[in-house]
């Protein structure tokens, strides 16, 4: 017997399944339920109770945890269900407007609602650096804390549901950016048979590098002084004519060069060449 | 009087000036031209010898250092000097088209040509951690090696000079990428009126951690073994439309998200979802 919480989670794909466990190995009784039933089995040899419907496994204990690829997946699980008594925390990645929309369905059936956006791949879950991001009801948050840190670092930014999916939505955009960076240029040099064991910890070591750079660029967008002794926009819109043509020139797609230089060409059109790069946030908050 | 290779460093702009300002610091006497004189001022004031014209520049030593806005402004101010016994160090950012192009009329006018990449900004020349990647002429590289390591690491990537513009372009792509993401991610949460400021430090840890599932996805590339247990394609794939949704939501132009997004699409119509991200390597390439 334990007296900690009992949880439950609904989903058990990649992430699901990490989160299951990192509950089960700080001791808590889990309940699991997938729609496809197989992907249990490793948790129920650890000791996870595995429900046939998610019914069941809601009526299981207080805390519900629910990790499916869409949000439209977790209304159509969550439907019907008795919720009363019960905190729904969402860690299905999904957008503001999901988010608020899920928290008034919940509420209006008496539970709890809290949203989350994990900042960690499932390899992570459970270790130190991993962060999960919430908002929604603080109260049932700070109820359950203990619990979720066992997931990973738990931050609460606000009582607004959508706040999660938006910090979230935010870093993923920045992940994106650099993965599409990273891959971009691999491509490049493999067109001339460079491999990427040779050139990932050089890409590596320049990227840590300039991840140094982004506390000065966002010190300048929430002053409003874009100056820079460091690199300008003319810099880089005189070079990317050719960095374009290269990748023609090797055969890769330029991609999502295309809208960066198109940017860039806006800036120096509207006056803003001698500014550092951090003055296309302003750029982009027209859209 | 000093024993030290005398250097010629022609372009004073941000990053020849620090670049002078380095080999002064190093003991070397330099002379330098800029098309603006005024610039050189800070330079003289440290020792620097201020040439009127490039030819006399050129006249002043064995070493010539070029860092100019574009590869067309080296043409011109190189154009018709004498290169005999010189070894033209060529730092201004260009394609590997133009660098073998640009060592062919070097050579041919008896220099020897080096080609080179700064991975640093300015205020990293001189520092640990600024890296130049060079390629070209590998004697003439040899010969001044030493020289080169007062602006930072010197790495030497082969005799086609082409090699050096070549990385220097796949790694600004990266750092183009997360940029991109960083500033993109931070008009997001800039529309809910969050600063900077709070998230700049979540958005630092989390590229940090990102940054170490990149030797993965290189791996990936190499073996050509895609699959993963981390996220598939088809998890962003889906999450892709929510994220450009919210762009829309928030007034944020979704800008580079859409030629993710319709990479994305295309992985999955030709049956790569269940693939990592790596495998957006072999989509570009056919390009
Ligand atoms: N993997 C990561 O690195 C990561 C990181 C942060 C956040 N996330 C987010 O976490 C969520 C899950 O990701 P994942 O990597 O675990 O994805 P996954 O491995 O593809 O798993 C998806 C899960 O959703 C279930 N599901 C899908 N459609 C369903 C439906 N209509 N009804 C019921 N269940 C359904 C799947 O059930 P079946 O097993 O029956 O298919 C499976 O349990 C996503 O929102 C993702 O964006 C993932
Ligand atoms: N800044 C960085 O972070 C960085 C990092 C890596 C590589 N780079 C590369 O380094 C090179 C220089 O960058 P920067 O930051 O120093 O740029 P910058 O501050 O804009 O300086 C440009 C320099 O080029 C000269 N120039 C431009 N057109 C010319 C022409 N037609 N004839 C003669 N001189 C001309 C300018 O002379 P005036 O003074 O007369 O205008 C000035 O000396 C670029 O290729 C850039 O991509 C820069």
């Amino acid at each position: 017997m334990t007296d900690k919480t009992p949880v439950t989670v609904l989903g058990l794909g990649l992430m699901g399944s990490a989160l299951a466990e990192a509950l089960l190995a700080a001791g808590h009784p889990v309940t699991v339920w997938n729609r496809t039933p197989a992907k249990a089995a490793p948790l129920v040899a650890k000791g996870a109770v595995q429900a046939s419907v998610p019914d069941e496994a809601l009526a299981a204990g207080p805390l519900v945890i629910v990790c499916l690829s869409l949000y439209s997946d977790a209304g159509d699980v969550l439907a019907g269900a008795s919720l009363t008594g019960r905190t729904v925390v969402q860690l299905t990645n999904g957008t503001p407007r999901q988010a608020r929309a899920l928290a008034e369905t919940v509420t209006g059936r008496d539970g709890r609602y809290v949203d989350g956006g994990i900042m960690a791949v499932p390899q992570m879950i459970g270790k130190p650096g991993a962060l999960i991001l919430y908002s929604g009801d603080e109260a049932a948050f700070t109820e359950h804390r203990d619990v979720l840190a066992a997931l990973a670092e738990p931050r609460h930014l606000g009582g607004d549901p959508g706040l999660a999916p938006l910090y979230d939505l935010a870093l993923l955009d920045g992940m994106y950016g650099m993965l599409a960076g990273f891959y971009h240029g691999l491509a490049l040099v493999r067109s001339e048979n460079v491999e990427a064991a040779e050139f990932t910890p050089m890409a590596v070591a320049w990227l840590t590098a300039m991840l140094r750079s982004l506390p000065a660029g966002g010190r300048a967008v929430d002053t409003g002084e874009f100056g820079t002794d460091v690199s300008s926009i003319t810099t880089s819109q005189v070079a990317f004519p050719g960095l374009i043509e290269t990748c023609r020139d090797q055969g890769v797609d330029p991609w999502y060069l295309l809208p960066l230089r198109d940017l860039l060409d806006r800036a120096v059109a509207e006056g803003h060449g001698s500014d550092g790069l951090a003055r296309m946030v302003t750029l982009l908050e027209r859209g």
